[in-house]
Formats: C-alpha cells, structure tokens, sequence
C-alpha cells in the first residue's frame, strides 16, 4: 500500500514527523566527522551527512552548514582558519560520533574520548581511528537565498586511506573500511554490497564486474 | 598501513584512478532516479547519487548537476518545465537503473524497461516500481563559480511512500524498504542497521532506541 502527503498536509503535520519523515527522503547520506580549530586552537567534531562529491579535477568536496545549529563552530572554525578535516565513522566508534553532536562545554575530542591526530602543521584535528581521513581547505561559501543555509566547497588536499580498503583502480571498498551511513536523524548502517556494474551503453544490458 | 595521497600526487595520478578515488571519499551516496519530461512529453530518467535534504520546512531537496554530460538533458528539462521526480532505487532494478546513464536515442524507460507512472496533471514520470517516489518543483537554481556545477533546489510537493516503510514518527525503514545506496561511480549496495541511537546530551552516554 502507498501512503500518498501533499505539500499542504506535510507543512500541517506534528514538526517532528515531519523532520523525521524529511530527512529520509533523500536515502541514506555519507556520514563524516568534520574535525576543526579556532585561532587558539580549541578544537572542535561535529558530525555532518551532507558531504559530497563535487569534481575530481582539482578535488572538491562540498558540504551544507546551518548557520543557527549546535554544529556552528564548525562554520566558524572554518572561516576564521580556513581548513577542515573530514574522516569516515566506522561501527567502532559510531556512538562517540553520535555524541560529539551533543552541546559540549570543552572540546568533542575530550568530552567523547575520539583520539585527535595531527599532520604536520595542518591547522585541524582528524579522527585517529578512522579508515579515509581528509585535510580540505576552504574555496568559497556560497548562502543559499531559500533559507539561509550555507554551502561550503574545499579543496581536497591531503588524502589518508587504509590501504586494505583501496583498490587498484582507485575506488574504495567501503564494505572492507566499514565504512558507516546514516539515515533520517539518527539511524546508522553499514553497506552490503549488491555489485560492481559494468560502463553503461545502450546496445547491451549491464554486467557485473 | 595508511597510504598517503598528497594534492600534487592526485592531480598526477591517472585520470581514471583520480576520478575512482575521489568520487568514493565522501563515504555512501544517496541513489536516486530523476524522472523529467520536456515540452513535448519525451520522459528522461537519470540515476543521480548528489541529491540531499536541504530543509524540512518548508521540505526542500537539493542536487548537484554537471552541465556537461549525458544528463544534461535532466537539467534542460527542469529548466523547461520547472517539475521533477526523484525515486528511490531497490535491488529489484538497480541495474535498469545504472543502465539509464547510458546513451539512449530514445527515452530511458522504453529503453531499460522500466515502467512510469504518472499522477494527475504532474509534468513528469514517477517510476512505479520505486517505494519512495517524490513530486518537485524547481525553486532556483545557482551556478558555483569554482567548476561551473549547478546546484538545482528543489520543492517537495508530493510525497509518495510505501506504508511498510514508514514508522509511526515519521522516519523511513531503509532497510525494509530495500533503498539501495551507491559507492564511487559504479558499486551498488543495500544497508544493514547498526541501531537508532538516542538523542545526544553531553551528560549521558547515548544508547540504542
């Protein structure tokens, strides 16, 4: 059976449902710890589901920021300096990722107990135990006109990957990294791989590889 | 062992490895199949994996299009009409649909097999088979200046979903509902539930709901 709601009795419904039931529409989202520090050097995770892909050449990710959540200091870190960090969650360490989003007074490092790890003089924390760590620096913030939310797009300049993850051909294997996604507001998964599928044409179905 | 990629290193290394690489660093993809229609009624239907939730009220979606590629003939057709569909993807045809990326002379459902499914006077197809099907209209649109990426906002104007899915609060089931996810460009898979986890206070460790 489908459960059909149009747009007026989505905005009349219970908030709470609403955010619940929004929130999944899109599928499961990418899940990333988003590692940063002000200009003393309080650092600062926050957990983030809208991180994307947006070109290989040059390497940029891009992220959606609320600009009046809990998770502003990761905005603010991130103009004041310039860099951020992103590292993949693995089940090992879901729940301390799931915590850091809780109002802290100190650092989420020292309140969840997430190791930090540093590289070189790069000004953000990542995540020791997670298997794709990232340093990014800032390109531009773009203000979404609809409802204020911002886009932010770095560069991707420092890639760190268990090497049991990475194959040959460049792709990862996120099944092999356990690597974690996120659904709605607060479920979490791992992946179970379907297959590989074959480059697409026209004249011939799809293979798995 | 950590394998190390510098930004200089990326940038040298073979296109096809960047391109693997980089397209799996920012974990699982949401996987939609976006249906569109031009003026005179020829359907399209691409597979996206960058469609995320941009609010919940009013609820709006977002996606990143690439101007130059075989799915600019989505982006043309929201343009031209100003409606699109998104669906969510099941094992039950996840091959059809990475089999719409391809070149099709005519339109991606009589050339995969996939059936649409129109509702009332709504100016594109739905795919009947999809378990989470939503209605959108087009809000804006916005260029990014650093590669030219266009990033269409979407509202969500109809929201079509299967009832064994949706919980009492409103959150969707990904797991029963069969929701595929996708890693890099061409590695499908489906989610296995680690838990729901309770809502984050710095007081309490958070714990399974």
């Amino acid at each position: 059976m489908i459960k059909y709601f149009s747009k007026d009795s989505i905005l009349e419904s219970d908030s709470f449902f609403r955010r619940n039931l929004i929130n999944c529409l899109s599928g499961y989202k990418s899940l990333n710890l988003i590692g940063t520090q002000d200009s003393t050097g309080k650092t600062n995770l926050a957990p983030f589901s809208q991180v994307f892909h947006i070109g290989a050449s040059p390497p940029l990710v891009g992220m959606l920021v609320r600009p009046h959540t809990v998770k502003r200091d990761t905005l603010e870190n991130i103009l004041e300096t310039g860099f951020f960090t992103l590292n993949q969650v693995t089940p090992e360490f879901y729940k301390e990722a799931h915590w850091t989003s809780a109002r802290w007074e100190g650092s989420e490092f020292e309140g969840t107990g997430l190791k930090p790890e540093y590289f070189e003089d790069f000004p953000a924390p990542f995540v020791k135990d997670s298997p794709v760590k990232l340093g990014c620096s800032l390109v531009e913030t773009q203000t979404l006109k609809v409802n204020q939310t911002i886009l932010v797009i770095g560069s991707i300049d420092h890639i760190f990957v268990e090497e049991e993850g990475l194959r040959t051909d460049g792709s990862l294997d996120l099944n092999v990294l356990e690597t974690v996604t996120v659904s709605g507001l607060d479920e979490y998964h791992v992946g179970k791989k379907l297959a590989r599928l074959s480059y697409a044409k026209s004249d011939r179905e799809v293979e798995e590889i």
